[in-house]
């Protein structure tokens, strides 16, 4: 099993990335890691020590956060994004990872690894935190703006599939985001999508409301880019609002920052629950391949349980699942 | 100036409307009050004592929380929802408020008030809450599902005009909800009202980020029906499950629940700045008369602040300044 990994994508790349593909490649002694980017870089974060399960792939170039997406994959063919790509597009490696720029590791993979035969548009599917800590899978969040509702359908039998494979639950809920519960509710792509779905063979549970994601009234949240990531970022900004407030309301006198101790145990707890960063790296579904994004400020903990999750998805043969199903229809 | 009252509306209804009707009927001794509802009833609530500027307009009828919306309005005449509107479009009051039925109000503004000439699709705009207690005024968060960038035109400059009626802001930022701040972004009703936005007669300031809201980076957030609903659900449902999870950590050992008593008035400070149920009565704007949506849990209070909000409305003319502008356009 061959994973590839963009070494210089991210905020701490590459001394984390390196440092991440080094716990991993110590704890899957049989899974190889092709390490791409700036081999004298790679080389000076190995610190002279290069596990037998690491490989290291130059690449010259490397895509930064303020790249234009398409743009810079079509140019920078060069760069340690695109050429961990082109590795798995060419079956040297079965996924590839990046901390990079988003839309270009999106375009990576629509233009790089390729669709799925059947699939119309790939989703970002990341995992949204719950109160019982189990997690909603939510697609698309952010990789297609103006969906049709047979795009959301394919989301919710990809979602399910997910959730089926890598979690291994029996028979996961799909709901539909949506304004209300009742069924006739909605603009006309979310009616339409909701009958689609319904029709499809998922265990369809109906429309969700924002605020019953977080109760976890379904396992897959089906929603299109716009509004999904809109419900995302309200989430975010809310959650972290609260949280400085809190804050805040601790730090006005001795006395409140005495009791800021005793509870700031669970305080941090809850904080970390409520860490959108770090529920771990997202997979780009629809594409010929896996895909993983990793947040952004990832460190070496995040890109080893990336790896992880990357096995995961190999063993279970996610993509070749979600092929079947779809080639199905 | 008439302020029609549907005193049968919202969970405490009569009791409570009437209540409240009867503190503002103290406070504003000038401004007549039509409480609309069972006649009975009100008089039982009003307990022998009628202020001079407390009438009573008996109705039948009622909407209840449960009844389909148009249909209701339709075929419920008699309801004192319907003829608390009929009032308003007769001019027999310059205002109407009710705390029941969100959809049938916002029907009863449409197909009884009517539109403002000029006024595609009305919408609701409640305040959303701001780190800073000021607030930003949303619209719309629901009253319109498939909105075209024409109706996001006019929710800014409708909104613009509240801004600088209701609250006396001299330059009232409007916003557009998107999925970044970078002009080109979102989806294509997005990136077609922005074009509109920016050429409209308004303090334009781009697009603003669902988590950009609470820290008021615009004073007027422009949306459709459809993602802005999902934005405020996530927004309520984030804010109660953190709160919740504070309260519960605070109960956990004697010692936090010592704590909790230090820092109980701070949270509760918080938990009302971020209680979206108190943030007062919203406007259906671009109906031609006034129409305030109270929430259905309004007590008292919240029906005394509604008709204060009702008066600045009709003395600052907010109807006649809004038809104005539309009917140069």
């Amino acid at each position: 099993m061959r994973i590839a990994i963009d070494a210089m994508g991210g905020d701490h790349a590459p001394a984390l990335i390196v440092k991440g593909a080094l716990e991993a490649a110590a704890e899957w002694p049989e899974t190889q890691l092709l390490l791409v980017g700036d081999s004298a870089q790679i080389e000076a974060h190995l610190g002279g020590f290069k596990p037998a399960n690491i490989t290291i792939i130059h690449a010259d170039d490397v895509i930064g956060p303020d790249d234009e997406p398409v743009k810079a994959v079509r140019r920078k063919k060069g760069s340690s994004m695109v050429i961990a790509g082109q590795l798995v597009r060419e079956g040297k490696a079965e996924a590839m990872l990046s901390a990079g720029n988003t839309g270009a590791l999106m375009t990576t993979g629509l233009l790089v690894v390729g669709r799925i035969e059947g699939i119309e548009r790939p989703a970002l599917a990341p995992m949204l935190p719950t109160m019982d800590d189990v997690g909603v899978l939510a697609l698309d969040l952010g990789a297609n703006m103006d969906a049709k509702p047979e795009h959301l359908l394919q989301y919710g039998i990809m979602g399910s599939i997910f959730r089926t494979k890598i979690h291994g639950m029996a028979n996961p809920r799909v709901g539909l985001l949506n304004v209300g519960t009742e069924d006739k509710k909605g603009n006309e792509l979310s009616k339409a999508a909701y009958e689609l779905l319904e029709a499809a063979p998922i265990h369809f549970v109906g429309n969700v409301e924002a605020n019953g994601v977080l109760s976890r009234q379904c396992d897959v949240l089906v929603c299109d880019g716009f509004s999904g990531n809109i419900m995302l970022k309200a989430m975010e900004g809310t959650a972290s609002f609260v949280m400085r407030a809190i804050r805040d309301a601790f730090m006005s006198t001795w006395l409140t920052k005495l009791a800021a101790l005793v509870v700031r145990p669970k305080v941090s707890q809850l904080k970390a629950k409520m860490d959108y960063k770090e529920y771990g790296a997202a997979l780009l579904l629809g594409v010929n391949g896996l895909v993983l994004k990793c947040h952004g400020s990832s460190d070496n903990k995040a890109v080893k349980n990336a790896v992880g999750k990357a096995r995961t998805a190999i063993e279970t043969e996610l993509i070749q699942s979600i092929a079947a199903e779809i080639s199905r229809k």
